[in-house]
């Protein structure tokens, strides 16, 4: 039936939305697609809700093909199993919790990897039953601290999430694959971008994790690549370690005086004058090492000061460390936090004293200190002596300190050699637009899932979870094909296949559209068509904005027996003769 | 593609799960259809999602060729739209609230008049824009206190809501018609019996609200029902008053002593002996008035008693009492309302006393006095004469006493006359599995929906919301069908159209039923085949408790050419031959 813009429940706009920041989200509202409801809270109208199910059905289809089977899990779940994995803590306020009217502790589930592993653990119990992969496209909530891009970072948003159940690990690998491969068709289905990156495995923990990520520079996650191949997230990114060097021959440690030297530039600067090296290079930020004092709050509440030694020349990035601790909570110490610690010399912190170590679980302090992995034996430091104004020269590691491990704390940067010896890395920005874990058996220790294996001993089951952000994945679409007009949909999920406009006044031009638009319905397409009665400039810019593929508009060619097709990707404009024009949208929706 | 029964997420359960007490929650878990994941929440599994699905397509298509425009919103909203209208606070328990991690109040939305309406307001703006139904497919929560009663009594529950706007009273008469048709069908394609009965509007408000019944006997909902077509539910049920009568020469009012009257039947039996009546007709409790003491709690917290007096021979119905007062909440009296009232003398209680009128807001006591309808002007009555162990013979209404009006608090009862004239009624059960309510201006008035009518003027405008319950009616459809073997689906809603079993161990017979279902599966049917190698008698215990309409079993016949086609809901067997086997099916299938 050919939907008539005259009776769609559609009003587009002129004024973007106040407090719009991408360009899906100002279009999607502009073009009555989506209404907001409240923070990261939206309606779907119809035309929105036709495209969010044309993307499902891509994910069904191909989840399908995969060999995965549909279930659906309420959104609203008791508490016990998300207590039982340590979850209901380690997600604190980004998720929604209440209590029924008996008092009892629901959650809103922002993922459903504990009851998908009890409905398994309820209904099978044999090798024979496996392997098995379910999933379901269901309405997920997360209570986002900052929910203004719209569809991108909402807090109720649709997504597929599909768990895999195998004996043992060469089937998990399988699932894993088979997984990773349909995302892969799902992407290019949707016209999606995309890069495979390395994750780390973060709240999820698990052996292996791969992130797709959409490239754009509106993302909000920072991936490295380089030209071998390797691509990871900046969490998930391992620092190569250089081999350990031969520390014989270096000199002593040898303290010095360093006033005024509040900074790394300063201490730079003042060694570079006082005590230039003997072989003439200067001495550069990544001489020194700097020591950052963080503090960790574990799960259980404690909270433990720890320092990490890394190069003077890089930062320490923050979401790094977060990866790194997980799931303890990372912050930089406070004033507090050094007041309490007399071992803490702000300003000239270091690992070594001339009365003996400073840092470390062996020291006095049983403060843990951890170095950046390029800190390894045999490297010397100019680094703080753990006295006011003086630093301390030619410290070398595995002689005159002993790091108590090591630690991903130092940002990356372009350049750095990717780990796998795959060429230096570059940085991008880019969206997570799907998730493959392999999951190994957190879950299924934390909850009790095993089955008999061919040999009757019970085993416990490997698990692998993964994920499609739905709802996500169609505003990035949106964002990745808008143009200063309006949407531009892909032909996969766009809303109609064919936009029929009528123009001017006369009513045979009305009649014609209307016998146009039913012929393309009843042979190929999905058919919208502007019946309005309203100035032609009004309908091109409202066809314009809604962004379906095609837009045929009959008018004053018809005199000639012609209309026109236009490509709403490049504007492109065609005169088609009238007896032809069918024919000519069936040939462009072909497969 | 064959679905295969070896690879299907599917454990049948010999067991009827603890806390079932219907066939549908017993059959539905026990066949694998549906899972418990907490009180009244449950996981949906592949056959289940299924079933669910068509019983969506089949809503989906009757709301669309009604005229109707699907849209989405989320479940999560905000409180304040809510609280516009009240419902904030009238839901009380019977919603699941939250806050978010700012303390804003959050709901789970039990249905979405306040954001249909905000969202008509905020895109449309003139009567051209009208009429306009929307509606949705969407997950509504309840928190039900006892929800046992599986998917017929959810916690989280699939609803179909629709809500019409109109500019006038004529406009949304006919928006009405559209959808209570839709109802119809969609009902009779479920193939559900239904009784469309007169309803309160309770919560809604409204001027017009039908219910669509289920008859069925563990329905929770009495309705009453005449030889000559009028139905009701018993809240919406109204009495049919008879005329006044003429009281001269009625006998003034008579106070007697009653000592050990605790109760009308010993009231009645001490009038017998005491005070027979002058015409011999023996005094019985419908001669009696009846004053219950009802203690109302007003939606601003403020408590009044109210006294309605109704015929001695029958009793009170709360629920019809909770309608007559609605949204106060009703309860009775409590002995320390008695404590603090004086004129309320316990046992003994009537409108009237010898110093004068004791009840009614013209009294001293200022409490409400309110009579059953049937208490008209020129009856006289055997009541309390408010004080103890003292009642009144011959009081008459309208005479000695004036009550504040009527309430519905009397029970109903098979024979009571139906107030259309059409007949006396008889009392049935059911449960509602669609309602239709015209709403009027209740929301738009309260939430200021307004739009410009032909003449510039604005003009309120006027709707109606209509709901289906999509998962309770799945249950009550397996409800309806089941036999002491398992489910029995209708055609229009089986989770496949044919089940295929292969039973033996000759492979040729398994590679022969595989071959029929591929082919059924090409030509008409949506197949499942039960490709395990387990023994007959499982198979077809499993084929019966799953239910698909139609089973072919492929076993001995083989060798002769032939297989077995059975009904499963009459058990009829059929021997096909081989080559007629899939025309024979297809035969079935058509519509």
């Amino acid at each position: 039936m050919v939907t008539r813009l005259s009776r769609l429940f559609l009003r587009t706009l002129r004024e973007d939305p106040a407090d719009a920041e991408f360009a899906s989200h100002k279009l999607l509202v502009r073009a009555g697609y989506i209404r907001r409801q409240g923070p990261g809270l939206f309606a779907w109208l119809p035309l929105g809700l036709k495209v969010k199910a044309k993307v499902e059905a891509i994910v069904r289809e191909e989840m399908e093909a995969a060999g995965a089977q549909e279930v659906h899990f309420p959104a609203l779940l008791p508490a016990e199993p998300y207590r039982a994995t340590g979850r209901w803590v380690e997600y604190g306020d980004d998720i929604f919790t209440l209590q029924d009217r008996k008092g009892d502790d629901y959650l809103l589930a922002p993922t459903h990897e504990e009851v998908f592993t009890l409905l398994v653990k309820d209904l099978y119990s044999s090798y024979k039953d496996l392997p098995l992969t379910i999933y379901q496209i269901q309405d997920k909530y997360r209570d986002e601290p900052r929910p203004r891009a719209g569809l991108l970072r909402g807090r109720e948003f649709t997504m597929k999430d599909a768990y895999s159940f195998d004996i043992d690990d060469a089937g998990l690998d399988a699932s894993y694959e088979l997984q990773r491969a349909a995302y892969e068709r799902v992407f290019a289905r949707l016209g999606l971008d995309f890069v495979i990156v390395s994750a780390h495995a973060g709240a999820m923990g698990g052996s292996r994790s791969e992130e797709f990520l959409h490239p754009t520079p509106v993302g909000d996650d920072t991936f490295v690549r380089s030209p071998g191949g390797y691509a990871a997230n900046v969490e998930a990114f391992r620092t190569l370690a250089p081999a350990p060097r031969d520390a014989s021959g270096l000199p002593a440690a040898l303290v010095f005086d360093s006033p005024g030297t509040p900074t790394i530039a300063t201490l730079v600067a003042l060694l570079n004058e006082r005590h230039p090296r003997e072989d003439g290079r200067a001495w550069t930020a990544a001489d020194t090492l700097k020591n950052i004092v963080l503090a960790l709050t574990h799960v259980d509440g404690r909270r433990e000061l720890v320092v990490v030694g890394i190069p003077g020349d890089r930062d320490a990035d923050l979401k790094r460390a977060e990866a790194t601790f997980f799931p303890a909570e990372v912050e930089a110490a406070t004033e507090e936090d050094f007041a309490r610690n007399a071992a803490l010399v702000k300003g000239y912190i270091g690992p070594w004293s001339v009365s003996g170590p400073v840092l470390g679980e062996a020291s006095a302090s049983r403060i843990r200190y951890l170095v950046d992995p390029r800190v390894v034996d045999g490297t010397s430091w100019v680094t703080g002596a753990n006295q006011p104004e003086k630093h301390v020269l030619s410290l070398v590691a595995g002689r005159d300190f002993t790091p108590d491990g090591t630690a991903e704390v130092a940002e990356v940067r372009a350049g750095d050699p990717a780990p796998d010896g795959s060429g230096p890395v570059e940085l991008a920005r880019g969206t997570e637009i799907g998730h493959v874990f392999a999951l190994g058996r957190k879950f299924a220790d934390a909850l009790g899932l095993k089955v008999l294996d061919p040999n009757g001993k019970l085993v416990t089951v490997t698990m692998g979870s993964y994920g499609i952000g739905v709802t996500r994945d169609l505003a990035l679409v949106a964002e990745a094909n808008a143009d200063e007009k309006g949407l531009v949909w892909p032909r996969s999920i766009a809303p109609f296949d064919v936009h029929v406009v009528a123009t001017g006044k006369d009513d045979a031009v009305f009649e014609e559209a209307e016998r146009i638009g039913r012929e393309l319905e009843l042979r190929v397409a999905d058919v919208l068509l502007d019946d309005r009665r309203a100035s032609p400039g009004v309908k091109f810019a409202d066809a314009e904005l809604l962004g379906v593929p095609s837009i045929v508009v009959v008018g004053r060619g018809l005199a000639d027996g012609v209309v026109e097709l236009r490509d709403r990707a490049s504007g492109e404009i065609e005169n088609v003769p009238l007896d032809r024009i069918v024919d000519r949208v069936a040939a462009l929706l072909e497969p």
